[in-house]
């Protein structure tokens, strides 16, 4: 995560129940390492709150930092759960990313995150 | 819930049987808490009744209550679940509210609550 | 069920076999008891015969009668099924009523009978 | 079944294996017994064929000799149903007929036969 | 299969693997063994190759040879899965055909073969 | 694979959890062995990483490598699952191609690999 | 028009006033003259009232009395202007039929009339 | 035109109005004369009749004459236009043919004809 | 043109007639002459034949000939226009040219030509 | 127009002919001038190019030189009809602009630009 970006939790009003929230980020753009040029895509976050939920706005800053940023799919999709999931240590995450034609070629990436398994 | 509210039951009509009742609300507006702008959304609510069913009349105002209040997505699915499950007493009862984009991002929170597990 | 209307059965023509009947009213309507403004909806009646089917025409003129009767929805769609499964006392019934929306508000209710279960 | 229409049945080609034949006749038309009025749906046929498959241009016919008989919906649905089986002396058949609007109300009714439980 | 047609088959180039080819026939036509009348429908082919594979060029000669045959659906499904299954020995095979509508009535008929029932 | 063409792979950045990366490649193009004329495709490949991910640009290379290539669509679906799974070794991988009619006939080919399996 | 329906009319009830009237009698059947085979299609009228306006119930007894009898559809389509603008002398009136497929073949024919032209 | 094939007029039954008929053949199929390749499309028929009108039985064995025989789809599309409009001297007419791919190709030819402009 | 490649003509059947012919080439693709790599796009002929018409199979063969040819879209879209307008002097013809995102931009060439204009 | 980006342009093929071009940018994105968040939004530029056309590459890199830029859509969807119709010297040319929802509004820009008029 960009160092200069404070993703803001807030205790969740309800810890004690299982309930499921769901975010879609459809105007997310990063920098394709190898070639320098944008990339496009939509992220969707899906989780189940511990004791912290995500605050959208902080959220929409950590995700604009990314904008500027060379990085895989596959690293920034893995580096969005295991930032979010490390900030707000929810119960079960999955973060989907689904990014335009580059070269012809369309790429998603999807990575499911599970207290229990820790991983 | 909104102090002036008075959120109205009735008998449920067939109290010895399941059934499922659905209400949508599609023209439900707040405040986010954070930033003081309105916030649109839909908000779905399903139950099977026990004793007692909820009024929609008073259901509307109660709605309505929210509509300049400052409270985050999360806070405002689970008081109504809350509000609702603690006004009637369902056997089952889950709120699922989705917002428009704010910043670019969309947001879905659904809760679900059971009497016999009383979360 | 309104006193003067004589709901009509005729004899299954295959009472040994179990079969399914669906019939769908679009053009339903009744009066709010609180507001006595009119209601609109859809009735779903699903049924597995017994001895007995429901004769559409007396069902059109049984649907007919709520049409100027003060009645909530989850009273009418309860007294429904308890009208029509007294009638023709089929093996399973399910009738569900979707109503068109008043304060912005949409209503659906889904109630099932079972001959085994007598509910 | 119209005493002067003569199904057609012709040898199943392959008798030793189960394999499953749809037919679908959207263009039916009966009489409603009560009032006089004619009636439109589609009958779907389904059916694994036993030694004998049903011939097209005989089911045609034989459909066409309701277009002038008052019968009920369930009538003509488990006549079908029994005509049909009784000729071709299928493993399994499913007969599926769809009503338009009558009075407002549509109505669907649908019967199963199986070789096994001769029903 | 018509004497003059020779379906040709090519080695499958992975015969330890199980995998899925389909092909679809939409522009299939043939004639009506009762009436003389052109029949048009849709043939589906689905198989697991077991040592060889169908070439396409020969399967579009062997389904135009149906073109002037005189053949009922039930057969020439039928014929099919037994002339492909024959030529390509696959582990397993469906053919599904949908004619248009004769008559006002349309048919689709569904055959599969399993190299483990051999039927 | 073409020799001249060099499938490049990078370290799967989170090499210890179970994601999966779906690719689709829209624009593929080779060309028939038998006619000499080209056919047009699409790719699509699913895959767990193991230790390695694919690269996108050189995959996109590697695609046009097939250009002026005469295939048949069997073999080119197992070469592309054989070339990439022992490029990046994934835990499974299912590669689908779907061609435009030739001669009126369309043709999917769907291939699966699992590491455990070693198919 | 068969002799034993009557068609009724009713005063314009504002017959200063040019506005369309738009019927849809989708369950229009008759027979073919030449095959004797029944046709099933779509009868669409709309027009402009001049002094009366069709009454509908008689409208569709006169649309039944097609159901027995032998006719062209180019014939029964200006039959059907004919006899709805003799009867109710509109200032506009277009009748269109849609039939569905016999022997691959669908027909449709629309006819226009028009007071002033008196076509 | 075929020189076996009787294309049958009858009367039109309101000559002197402007009408249209709309006549769709979705069955379509030729062969290419280049190749001996079976073609497939639909033809779609407009036409203001004059004195006569087309029998749809006889131009139904019309257009299966086109069945075996080699032709262009210029020139099929306008021999249907002469044969047609040379037998029923229509006001106006037009004639629409749309094929299916070959060779990735697919191609539509529209041909219009005028009483008045005798082209 | 590609100097290998004879685009053939044939004599139009009807030239002393205006009629509209239109080819739809959804597999087409062509070299950027800036950084080599595919372009992919459909490519729409509609013309008015004047004494002779496009053969079609020649014509596929013409499009093939752009497979490797490095070219950009505005000049390809002339050069097609200029070469099948130069070789069968219709009336008037529009080639238009839809191709696929590259680097997250598309683009469509449209070009108009007329035998009065000589443009 | 970012001074270190280069706009290429290159020789119309047909300077003497009038033609269309029409290039979809949908990855556009700007800054906004007043809250420094990021606006998303679709760029459409339709031109009859004169002496020049606009190279694409080049076109990328300059609706790319916007990425961090702080403007309004009125001002950038200006400047690109200037920067554009100043390069290439267009006979005509239309810039469109859509913008995705910032506080639940979304805005479109449309400027046209004519060499006569030399607006």
């Amino acid at each position: 995560m960009s160092e200069n970006i404070q993703l803001e939790m807030f205790d969740n009003p309800r810890p004690g129940r299982d309930y499921t929230i769901t975010i879609s980020v459809p105007e997310f753009t990063s920098v394709c390492p190898k070639t320098g040029q944008p990339d496009f895509g939509e992220i969707i976050i899906e989780y189940i709150p511990g004791e912290k939920c995500i605050e959208l706005k902080s959220l929409k800053y950590y995700m604009q930092s990314f904008r500027n940023k060379g990085i895989f799919y596959e690293a920034l999709t893995n580096d969005i759960v295991d930032t979010l999931a490390g900030a707000c240590q929810p119960r079960w995450m999955r973060v989907t990313s689904s990014f335009t034609p580059r070269g012809g070629i369309t790429t998603d990436v999807s990575v499911e995150y599970s207290a229990e398994k820790r991983n």
